[in-house]
């Protein structure tokens, strides 16, 4: 029997190992990827300790940080089901079913789709929801991205230096992104933001061409060759049917991240623990597995 | 009138102020010191994305961090007073009295004295509470530690490497260490655990010389040349009255880092959140310069 079973292996749940790890606790790790959100950011400045780094460098470090450790990896594996049953977490995968005293739900968050005509067809072919990966591919083209917080701007910029000019189109009125990065953004002459403006289609042949933009009452439509797709995350948590979330599907963790269910705990961006940042998420990580020990080490 | 006074710059300071700065708040740093209680670790291994670092190393790359940034740095200056009037949060400091819509208390916390004779007469002459800052000078000589938390372990491990024999006595019956921390100090065969025991009397001359120790009602003497307290902290938190505390003085704060009084924040060790670790004081720093800013832009 396991001690601890991690979900995921982003900040939180690579953080979550190290302090489990050194902690001495029998614990197996099981995700689809090392790094998680990590990656999809290019320039971060906001790591401590870090003036600069990228976020694959980053997400480069993390991963050597828990392979310095002996832990039970199950990479590349899905878990389709977490519950609880006479004190003891169960964990169904496509590959099997794990069993342990505790858990820890670090499973992060996916990119939101925009949910209009052409998105799914030209997905890959033009449109992508990470700048990081995929900015290169459209240099001196002209860009669309969707969005108007950090992550848009934060693709903004990404792609000033590369693409030929970049329209930011974004649903509300006021750009919720840090106003050093819409200054930054605003300064380099190359962006046309469109406020109050809704994507109402996305068009092309073998790749994309245009994308149809309504804005006080009219519709426009642009020739663009790539779209960035910025508009939030959807939590992963639909794997858990019992604990307790809220309206978006965050799961609802204490300043301990223990959700509702004794041994089961969350942390990082799957919890509803608003600041969805790497720092933060590396915090929560090492919470969750020092409440996951404390669990165990009073359990009789 | 600034937006934000930041009262500290240890791990939740400087991580609060990343933030602030890139949020462009107008916002000052008040602080004794820069880097807190990071100098006072040795061998950092569990800061993710750093597999092994110092505490003086760690510490240095927080400091220049926060000096990539422009902003008002008031060091060397210690708070005395924090109130909250009208809207407004007031911060006197024995040099001056500053103001500002918000402020963050990340003022950490400092070592817990032992409360016997001879501590406060041979400190600093064999008496200390920084291991890392003084284990050096005890090379081949029998010394104390005086705890059974991780600070004591590693202050333990650390003089493994310089002192000859290490009495370790702690008042509880069991380590409360990571096991991991107690199997190296007990594989060294330097150690000798005094588990059950008490420190009496601290005497010596010029310099330590002797700890009067009992354990299971005997009386023992042992000569030793230092004596390192390692017994837990006492949050730095008196300088503000009204906030809610919980009964060893922590700031009591939510998952935003908001205390009971709206406008005044709190992060890292100062707080009630129990993990008192270097990257867990970091996501809270960053939580609350998230908060601060989230409830200014709704002021009205």
């Amino acid at each position: 029997m396991n001690d601890l079973i991690i979900i995921g292996a982003g900040p939180a749940g690579i953080t979550a190992s190290v302090y489990a790890a050194r902690k001495r606790m029998n614990f197996l790790v099981i995700t689809g990827d090392i790094g998680g959100q990590t990656i999809l950011s290019s320039d971060i400045e906001n790591y401590t300790g870090y003036q600069f780094i990228t976020g694959v460098e980053l997400a480069q470090r993390f991963k050597e940080h828990l392979e310095q450790f002996e832990l039970e990896l199950k990479e590349g594996e899905r878990v389709t089901l977490v519950n609880k049953e006479n004190d003891i977490v169960k964990v169904g995968t496509d590959k099997g079913e794990y069993q342990a005293k505790t858990v820890i739900i670090a499973s992060g968050r996916i990119p939101r789709k925009l949910g209009v005509e052409g998105e799914d067809e030209f997905k890959n072919r033009g449109v992508t929801y990470c700048a990081t990966c995929d900015a290169p591919l459209f240099s001196d083209m002209d860009v669309v991205v969707v969005g108007g917080g950090n992550s848009a701007l934060d693709a903004t910029l990404q792609l000033i230096k590369i693409a030929k000019k970049i329209y930011l189109v974004d649903v509300t009125d006021k750009l919720r992104a840090d106003p050093i990065m819409v200054e930054k953004a605003k300064g380099s002459g190359k962006v046309v933001i469109y406020n109050s403006a809704k994507v109402k289609q996305i068009s092309g042949d073998k790749l994309v061409q245009g994308i149809k933009i309504e804005r006080e009452g009219k519709v426009e439509d642009l020739t663009v060759g790539g779209i960035f797709i910025e508009i939030g995350y959807v939590p992963t948590s639909e794997f858990i049917k019992d604990v307790a979330k809220n309206e978006i599907g965050e799961i609802i963790v204490n300043c301990r991240c223990e959700t509702n269910i004794s041994g089961i705990f969350a942390a990082g961006d799957v919890t509803d623990v608003p600041a969805k940042q790497i720092i933060v998420a590396c915090g929560e990580g090492a919470k969750a597995a020092l409440s996951a020990f404390d669990y165990i080490s009073r359990l009789k």
